[in-house]
């Protein structure tokens, strides 16, 4: 039965609690946050004890604020909205007008969480969700701290939620790290990877551990090499400010790409806890080989896209684009090799890639395995084999699908690579969550499985460092590609060198 | 694009020849060999240069012949049949009234075999297609042999193509071996196991040494067990008088199941050729490791249905059945236990089960993996891991699936059984061979590959000697089981022993 949010059988309701967003005006807690808690109320995810508490800086009233999520809600919920459902969600929202410098705002805060904290018995309970630009995150800690509100007593829990990115580089993270701790425990932070929200990306770990079918093979004896792709068929719309100081590599590689590489390479974890998890991922990450500055042309492209169309649309120049500057040298696609030294996977290159602007939408992991040898079929009128891909399809579609050479129908011995598929969708009805659910309920239970850790945080950021070291000194290797194709030549040489290439986009759907 | 049989490309017309039918005027001729042979012709694929004469006892013309053939097919073609394809082929149909043990007869075919040759340019190749009893076998080969028509010159072939059975137990299967081989070389016998015509079961070869994925999986280290099920909905209908002769485990077993048997367990062969698969297969029935009589009892299952309904149809007991003993011991189901002792598969049991009156017409081979470790899922919900299963599924539908854990979406780890289909018919299109055809022309051609080889039969016939032997002193074991049933519950128990159960039937389709 297909419903907004499919709920695990016997979950029960998230524990009471208080939630503050900083930046509640902003664009994330509309598109995304509001969408999320109406669905986990929907699904009756929700505690009964709860409310939300917004600050941002517009003057508005708790009425205001309440229908300005409300129209936002109807514009980004996932499925039709049951004004009963959100009437009564509404109804537990407040606002404060609020300067995210300024003491005042904390000690405001504290008196409204009193107040709300008695008229809803959130029991203590509060969740600090910061969606703000990244500069504030250290001073909106700090004062919380100075303002006695990150202090757990016995029988209450402060949790504090982070956007990425966490810093742009590794020194900058570390010192965000640094000072985060200074006010809150390891235990209270949650930095979220909004990837991790998605279910095939949670299903990696089940896929690979709770089958006997899969990690048998799942390491270099088998596996050829690995491709991740995640690509944007968008330019880079209003986010030039932002994007042109990060580009593609700060903006997307050490998180969403690592993740997904950290939870397809990883060893299995003892269990399914946050910290045997997060161990293992981070021990992954730990295992990619940094590359030396040297090294860093030979196995790394970047590349900028230049005007073109996409799925109908005309984009201009990336320098064209507003708020990037015209002689911008910030790329816009990256592809990457990267080795990982351990004993699983010595040997095997995992080739990434992402980029704005490319042909079509696409998040995926393709698993190539080894060839099966070719002597049998000399004799026959085969004259290769066709590859074998695992592939986990993570965007748009939610699936799973196998690759292999199959016997085409006939006399003589004739082979054709066909598929299998598994859709996430198609199975368990639904599929319509916006994501940010189960991360959301996680933190309200103090699951923070699905959170980044500040070692796997930095793990990755020193595992990308030469590259920025090497880009530093020069911008002779940027090159162009045309908006609409998937990314330079230069990426297939990566591959090509290898005497591979990048897996064909299937048109294949779940219909 | 769906065609009657979609040919494979570049598969060349088939060699000219002449087809000698013996029993032309039996079902078989009619439900199989004429449809296939259109289909051949209509796919190009039957030489220009081709004739046949079909034996009988009946006083029947060429025009009654061509006539009968023509409502045959119309009857069993498995798709539009076009009438110029038709008349140009029933125009090379010839008969001959014949007595199969008359010298006459043989003399007769010779002076008629001539005459055709000279019309229709078949070069010499002649191929005796022996459609009768088996009784008949040893004698027309004989008497082929007594007139010369066996005999090969330089660049002419002369084959023979035997349907099952081949013997009725070891003796009788070597000493048919041994007339077979007075006459001709073992390279003129093609033995027909009409199961080898299915392309699922062609497709068994491909699947596994094609692919770099199933292979490193395929043995004792990954795999708990394999099950053959090839169940049948129909009861005894008009074959009582064969069938209470031989039963289930003659029936079926060292013929149909041990072929999919040895093509599921079978190593590598060096390449495609008719004597390194046949080898292979060979080695592989050789090493099913053979009963004492005193374990039959513990590892074979037999049993006999009683009334009970099928998809809505009535079914008597088999005893009331025509032609059937009314105090029949026959078996119409078996199931059996092997283990295979090789490398490979030492400790793996395959159970195998046929029967008839079952639920369902089902045949497919089914392999379970080993259970992934449950310790990680411990401290979740997950209670157990459903099992891994790749089913190559033969009949009804020709389908692979694969059945795996996926995680349910939400918050919380809980796990489903999902699976992933490849359906051979919606892929290619088509799908509407009779399973002849691939046969016929590879007997035209001289390939060897589909058809049994002497030892083959004879290491089959070897493995289930010692059940008949104890079958021989007692009925004690015989069981009942209902009709409409998946079998006797000591069928279940055959695998509950073990810890194990028959996969449930599924109910998936290609549709």
């Amino acid at each position: 039965m297909a419903t907004d949010l499919t709920p695990s059988p016997n979950a029960p309701p998230a524990e009471p609690c208080a939630m503050v967003v900083f930046g509640a005006a902003g664009d994330l807690t509309g598109r995304l946050l509001v969408p999320a808690l109406y669905n986990l109320a929907a699904a009756g995810l929700l505690a009964e004890k709860f409310a939300l508490i917004g600050l941002a800086r517009a003057p508005l009233t708790d009425a205001d604020f309440r229908a300005q999520l409300g129209e936002a809600l109807h514009r980004y919920a996932t499925g039709a909205v049951d004004p009963a459902v959100w009437n009564a969600l509404a109804q537990r929202f407040f606002y404060l007008e609020a300067n995210f410098e300024a003491p005042d705002t904390y000690t405001g805060l504290r008196r409204r969480l009193a107040e709300v904290e008695g008229e809803f018995n959130t029991g203590g309970n509060v969740l600090f969700y910061l969606a703000t630009a990244p500069e504030y995150f250290g001073s909106i800690v700090d004062q919380l701290s100075w303002a006695g509100l990150t202090r757990e007593q016995t029988h209450d829990w402060r949790r504090v939620i982070l956007e990425k990115p966490f810093g742009h580089d590794l020194a900058s993270a570390q010192a965000l790290n640094a000072r985060l701790r200074r006010d809150l425990t390891e235990e209270q932070v949650y930095r979220i990877d909004h990837y991790l929200g998605k279910e095939t990306v949670q299903n990696i770990l089940v896929l690979r551990f709770a089958n006997g079918l899969f990690e048998p093979l799942w390491n270099r004896n088998h596996i050829d090499h690995v491709q991740i792709t995640v690509a944007e068929s968008v330019g880079v719309e209003k986010r030039g400010g932002y994007y042109d100081r990060a580009g593609a590599l700060r903006d997307m590689v050490p998180n969403h790409l690592f993740q997904l590489l950290a939870l397809t390479a990883m060893e299995p974890p003892t269990c399914f806890g946050a910290d045997a998890v997060r161990t293992e991922k981070t021990k992954l990450l730990e295992a990619v080989q940094v590359l030396k500055p040297a090294q860093v042309a030979a196995h790394v492209v970047r590349a900028q896209y230049g005007a073109g169309t996409v799925g109908g649309h005309t984009l201009p120049d990336y320098r064209a684009e507003p708020r990037v500057a015209p002689d911008s040298t910030t790329e816009t696609f990256v592809a990457l090799k990267l080795t990982i030294d351990n004993w699983r996977w010595a040997g095997v290159p995992f080739y990434l890639r992402t980029g704005k602007a490319l042909a079509r939408r696409s998040t995926e992991i393709a698993i190539r395995f080894k060839q099966a040898p070719y002597a049998m079929f000399r004799a026959t009128p085969v004259e290769r084999l066709a590859p074998n891909y695992l592939v986990l399809h993570i965007q748009p579609e939610e699936r799973i699908s196998l690759e292999f050479s199959a016997k085409v129908p006939g006399p003589a011995v004739h082979m054709a690579g066909v598929g299998m598929d598994f859709c996430y969708n198609r199975h368990f009805g639904g599929g319509r969550a916006i994501g940010y659910e189960t991360l959301i309920y996680d933190c309200m239970m103090g699951d923070a499985t699905l959170f980044q850790r500040s070692d796997t945080v930095e793990a990755a950021w020193r595992a990308v460092e030469p590259i920025f070291e090497a880009w530093s000194d020069s911008t002779a290797d940027l090159v162009a590609y045309p908006a609409g194709s998937w990314g330079p030549q230069q990426a297939q040489e990566l591959l090509g060198r290898d005497g591979r290439q990048w897996r064909g986009a299937d048109h294949d759907s779940c219909g």
